[in-house]
C-alpha cells in the first residue's frame, strides 16, 4: 500500500521544511512545547524550523478528540489505537502540504528555536534492554573475561527496570554522580565522584496502546503497541556499576540521569526505513516461538544511522566543531523492537501508553561504531587522543556528548530525531 | 517530648476503635477509598472498622489546604513537609477522641468493609532492596553456593528498580506468569507457566517529601523523607529468575505483580516502636560515613512482628484457618530504612512523594522466620507438609498468601497494617 505521506516530492508551505535534515513534512514527530507567550505545555508537531501547535487547532482535527490534543503530555494520544494516530498524521500532512491552509494555520506556528520543549510523556515506567550484541560482548569481556556473553543472551532480550524520575530532555546538564567504588586491589570501597563516567548510545521506544495486566502481547501484534522512537543516552558510572551490580543489576550507576531527545518520531514516519533483521549467525539458537515472527524478521529492524559526538570545554572555548566518536547502524541489535515489547509483556507485565523502553547500547562490530567510551577506551586501558590533543578514557567535567540518528533511503526524504545532548557538571560537594 | 497521640489510655468515640488490633485511634493511617454512593477515590483515615472521609471534612482541617485533601491520591499530601502531616495527625486525633465531634463527623464515617480501597499513591517509581541479610544468605547459597553473600553486601544496601505499573492492592488475584525457564541439565529453555512461584515477605517504604535531581539526602535528614510503611509481597517466579537474572538482575521474574497493603501507616504512628539497629557482628566492616548516623543506629530499626500465612484451595473449601508459614522480626534488616533512602539518593537520584521502596525479603535467622518458600523448602529440596496433608515446595493455583505486621510494645496500643493477601490464578493460556 502506497502511503503518500512518504512521497519525497511532497513539499510544505512551511518554507523551512523543504530539505530540512530533521523535520521535513514526511516526518511530523510529536512533542510537548511551551512558548514565552503561553507557558502551558502542549502538544506540537515539528515541521522544519517550526512547531505547529496542535492544541490551538484541536477543533479542526477530525480524528482525535480535542480534549486529547489539549493535554500537557502525549499519554492520552499514545493510548489511542495506532490507526487514529495514522489518520491524524494524514490530516496534518494534508494541512501542511496544501498552501491554501497557510493563512489559517500560520498563526499557530512557533519558532522552534524560541520554544521550550518538555518531556513528551509522563513516563510511568522506564525499562532498559541490552540488545546491542557487540556492546554486550565488549562489556562482558571487561566485567567477566571468562564469560562475556552469558548463556541466556541469545534466547531472550535481557532487560531491567530503570529510573523514570531522572529522565530529562536534551539540554539539561548532567551532574557527575557521587558513589561507592572499589578498586580490585583495594580493601575497602571509597565514596566520591565517579572516576569512570560514560555515555551509552541507545534508542528509546515509546509505548502506544498498552496491555492489561496478565495479558501478553503476541509478536505479530507488537508493532501496534510501538508509537515511535527517540534517542536515549543512558549515562553510566562504570566504577559504581562494577561494585554494585551483583547480584541485582545496575542501580545507582545509571539512575542519576538519562537524557532523551524531545521528539517522538512515529512508527508511521519510520515505516519506509524498516529493514530485514540481519540473519542470525550460523549456530545461534532458534528463538522460542513466542519471540519469532516471519514478518518481523523480514522488516522489523530499524534502518537508522547513529552517531556520537564529543565537545570538550576546551574545544567549545576554541570554537572547534564536535568530534565524532563513532558512527554505526541501528540494525546491530540482536533482537527487534517487536521482540523486546513481546518479551516484556510475555509474563503478563502491563505496559502503559507513554512508557519508555531503551534498547541498550548499540555498538557496531568495529571500534569506529562502538557506542560507549568503556568500549572505545577498552575500559580505560587505551585512552583516546582527540584532535584537540586532549586525552579521554572517560568523560571529564565540561564535556558535551551529543547523539544523532538519521533515517536515510534512496527515494525517500531523510528524517532526523533532533537533539540529544548534555554537558557534564562537577559532582555535588 | 511526649506525644499524646501515643497515649494508650486515649479512646475514640468511634466505638470499634477501642482495642482494635489494627486501627485504634493511636494509628490513623492514610489511604484512598471510594464508596458505593460516591465512586470517586478520595483520602480517608482508618479508625476501627470505619474510614473517616478527609475530603468531606477538608475545610475543617486547619493544617492542610483543602485542595490537597480532595485529591484522588496521597501524592500531594506526602509532598508536604513532615511537620504538616504531624499537625494533621494531631488534629484528627483531637477530633476523634473528643466525643463532642461525633454528631458533626459521624456522617463522614464509612464502613470499611463496604468501602473500595485504591492504591494510595500514583507510584512514580518503585525500587526494591535486599536488606534482609538472612534471606540474602539463604538465597545466595542456592544461586551461588560458593559465594552466597557478595563482597558489596555489607558496604551498601543492594537495590534495583522494579515495576510500578503492576503494583496492586491486597485482594487482587495474581495470575501465574508464563516465562522462559531452563533446567541446569536442559539444552534449551522452555516457555510456559512458572513452576516455582513464590512470595516474598517485605515492607514497603512510602516516600514523603522528595529531593531534587542531583541533591543527595543526608542520613540525618532521611527520616523526614519517609512518610510511612506498608506490607509488600514481591511475588517471584524462581525458575524465570534463575535463567534471566544475569547480568542485569531480576526482570520478568518479578514484574508481573506486586501486592501491597492499602494503608500508609505513618512514621508518626510508628515512632514509639522504633528500636536500636542490632549491632553489626564483630568483623563486619564499618559503613562509609554517608551511611552512618548514631541517632539512626540508636533508634532507626522497625520494631514490628511479621507473619506469613497460607490458605490452600482445599483448606478454604474445608473452612480451615490459614496456616502460619513463618513469624519474625522486622529488625532482621542489615540496613535501616534511613540508610536505604540515603543510599538511594546518594548519587543525586531524585525520589518523589509517593514513590515506593521495598526492603527486600525479611527473613529471621531460623527456618520458622524465613520469608519465602524458596528458603522454607530449600529451593524445593525439602517440601513442606501442611497440616491439611498437602505438600508445598512452591505455590499452587488457588493458594492464598497473606502477610501481617503488628507493632507491639508494653505501655502502647498495638497497631497493625491491614490486609496484604492475594490468591494465585492459573497462567494465561
Amino acid at each position: 500500500m502506497i502511503d503518500h505521506t512518504h512521497n519525497i516530492a511532497a513539499t510544505s508551505w512551511v518554507a523551512s521544511a523543504a530539505g530540512h535534515p530533521q523535520f521535513p513534512v514526511q516526518n511530523l514527530p510529536f512533542g510537548i512545547f511551551s512558548s514565552a507567550q503561553n507557558p502551558i505545555p502542549r502538544i506540537g508537531v515539528a515541521i522544519g524550523d517550526h512547531i505547529l501547535d496542535l492544541s490551538a487547532i484541536a477543533d479542526r482535527l477530525d480524528n482525535v478528540a480535542a480534549n486529547i490534543l489539549t493535554q500537557p503530555t502525549l499519554n492520552a494520544l499514545l493510548a489511542l489505537p495506532q490507526s487514529v494516530r495514522r489518520a491524524l498524521r494524514h490530516q496534518l500532512f494534508a494541512l501542511l502540504t496544501d498552501a491554501t491552509n497557510q493563512p489559517n494555520l500560520a498563526p499557530y506556528l512557533h519558532s522552534a528555536s524560541a520554544a521550550i520543549l518538555h518531556l513528551p510523556t509522563r513516563i510511568g515506567d522506564y525499562t532498559d534492554f541490552y540488545v546491542g550484541i557487540h556492546h554486550a560482548s565488549n562489556v562482558g569481556k571487561q566485567f567477566r573475561p571468562e564469560n562475556p556473553l552469558l548463556a541466556n543472551y541469545k534466547h531472550l532480550p535481557i532487560g531491567y527496570h530503570g529510573r523514570a524520575s531522572s529522565i530529562r530532555l536534551s539540554g539539561e546538564p548532567v551532574r557527575r554522580p557521587n558513589g561507592q567504588r572499589k578498586s580490585p586491589d583495594g580493601d575497602f570501597p571509597l565514596f566520591g565522584p565517579s572516576q569512570r563516567l560514560d555515555y551509552e548510545l541507545e534508542l528509546g521506544i515509546w509505548i502506544g496502546e498498552g496491555n492489561a495486566l496478565g495479558q501478553p502481547i503476541a509478536i505479530a501484534d507488537a508493532g501496534r503497541h510501538i508509537a515511535g522512537i527517540c534517542l536515549l543516552n543512558d549515562w553510566s558510572a562504570r566504577d559504581l556499576q562494577a561494585w554494585e551490580y551483583q547480584p541485582l543489576g545496575p542501580f545507582l550507576a545509571k539512575n542519576f540521569h538519562t537524557t532523551i531527545s524531545p521528539w517522538l518520531v512515529t512508527s508511521e514516519a519510520l515505516a519506509p526505513f524498516m529493514t530485514a533483521q540481519p540473519a542470525r549467525p550460523v549456530g545461534d539458537p532458534q528463538p522460542l516461538p513466542y519471540l519469532w515472527d516471519a514478518t518481523d524478521q523480514a522488516g522489523g529492524a530499524l534502518g537508522l544511522v547513529l552517531e556520537v559526538c564529543l565537545t570538550t570545554a576546551n574545544m567549545r572555548a576554541a570554537g572547534v566543531s564536535p568530534y565524532r566518536l563513532s558512527q554505526g547502524q541501528a540494525s546491530a541489535m540482536y533482537w527487534t523492537i517487536a521482540q523486546i515489547v513481546t518479551h516484556h509483556a510475555s509474563n503478563g507485565c502491563n505496559l502503559n501508553a507513554g512508557d519508555l523502553l531503551g534498547t541498550g547500547t548499540i555498538s557496531g562490530p568495529t571500534p569506529d561504531s562502538y557506542g560507549s567510551l568503556l568500549e572505545l577506551s577498552h575500559g580505560g586501558k587505551t585512552p583516546l587522543t582527540l584532535p584537540s590533543g586532549e586525552i579521554r578514557s572517560f568523560l571529564e567535567n565540561g564535556d558535551t556528548i551529543s547523539l544523532h540518528a538519521s533515517a536515510q533511503r534512496d527515494g525517500y526524504a531523510t528524517i532526523g530525531f533532533g537533539e540529544c545532548q548534555a554537558v557534564i557538571l562537577p559532582a555535588a560537594s
